[in-house]
């Protein structure tokens, strides 16, 4: 069974435990040749995912939320979680409040990625990288370390302060990076994926 | 007595309580009629600040730190503040602290502009305005709130974090709208223009 997680700047695929990913610009070249389940948050790729080899799950999933708009990938990795936080830290990061499997709101912010981008737009002085072990306890003494703080400690304190007990699960290119600020929290690579295969195990979609 | 502060991207300039600005490029073509204390850290600009109607006031300020590289924007407007927080809120977010006018360390973050036009970077939904007035409590529910909660929380979160009971002292073109979420907090428009005439002052450099 292959599943597809379309993204804003990359596609993802899954297969039997194993991931591989292209660029959008490559997927509009890619041809199906089975049967693929997919969600996706791309409009710009509407057309091709018309092939009917190509299988929407959006229309099966039914989180209990207020949220207008929420984005599918949102949807797949919150039903996913009955009570916890849900970060998934990719080119920006969506954070949602799970409680006895009704979502009660969320919000984003931009990616650590991102973040670096945008210091870098701003001076030369701030294209810094970023460093693999930061303190957020000192206050920074010098450009990088101010920079590198910047960027973290508000994701943290920001995460800590919707999370307060609840467990939180990452998932996302920098999930496991960021996991280990938090005391509760669990990083699952395949959250989005493993909602996906039981959404179709539990509507026998298969 | 013309006062000038050159940033990255504008040059602002002081004359007896009016501030006027433009852009670095145009900064470029402008030839100094008298003389002008400036502070600058923008590299690009060395040569034009060569002209010796330039005065750098840089190597005037004695800023107790053990920051490296502390941009002499934020010596200047730490140095108008003994105790409390001094927060310059333009395309980066500077924040420092001061006690008994020893600055004590501080941090960066992208600017609440840099952020929208990094989110509208990353998906065309993304790509909001900021609303004029933002309630930080109840958990978004749409996609602008959400990004607007991803903006400021953040901020308002990692500033409280290290003020605690401090006084913050605002400035730059964004201090305005953020000292509202603060409760001991002022605004003070020209902070590091007043730190640059009580140093011309207290120097007799004029």
């Amino acid at each position: 069974m292959l599943l597809c997680d379309v993204g804003n700047s990359r596609v993802k695929f899954y297969k039997g435990g194993v991931t591989q990913s292209m660029p959008v610009a490559e997927f509009m070249r890619y041809e199906p040749k089975e049967r693929i389940f997919f969600i996706s948050v791309n409009d710009s790729v509407k057309k091709k995912l018309k092939n009917p080899l190509f299988v929407d799950l959006a229309p099966h999933f039914e989180l209990k939320t207020a949220y207008r708009g929420l984005g599918i990938d949102r949807i797949a990795a919150c039903s996913a979680v009955s009570t916890g936080v849900v970060v998934d830290a990719g080119s920006a990061i969506t954070v949602d409040l799970m409680f006895k499997s009704s979502h009660l709101g969320g919000f984003i912010m931009p990616g650590i990625g991102t973040l670096l981008k945008s210091f870098a737009s701003i001076a030369p002085v701030l294209d810094v990288t970023l460093s693999t072990n930061i303190d957020l306890d000192p206050l920074p003494q010098k450009t990088v370390s101010a920079v590198n703080y910047g960027i973290l400690k508000p994701i943290v304190l920001t995460i800590e302060n919707i999370a307060g007990n609840n467990k939180i699960y990452f998932t996302g290119g920098d999930g496991a990076y960021l996991m280990r600020y938090f005391r509760n929290s669990i990083y699952e690579k395949d959250l989005i994926f493993k909602s996906m295969v039981s959404l179709i195990a539990k509507k026998g979609l298969a």
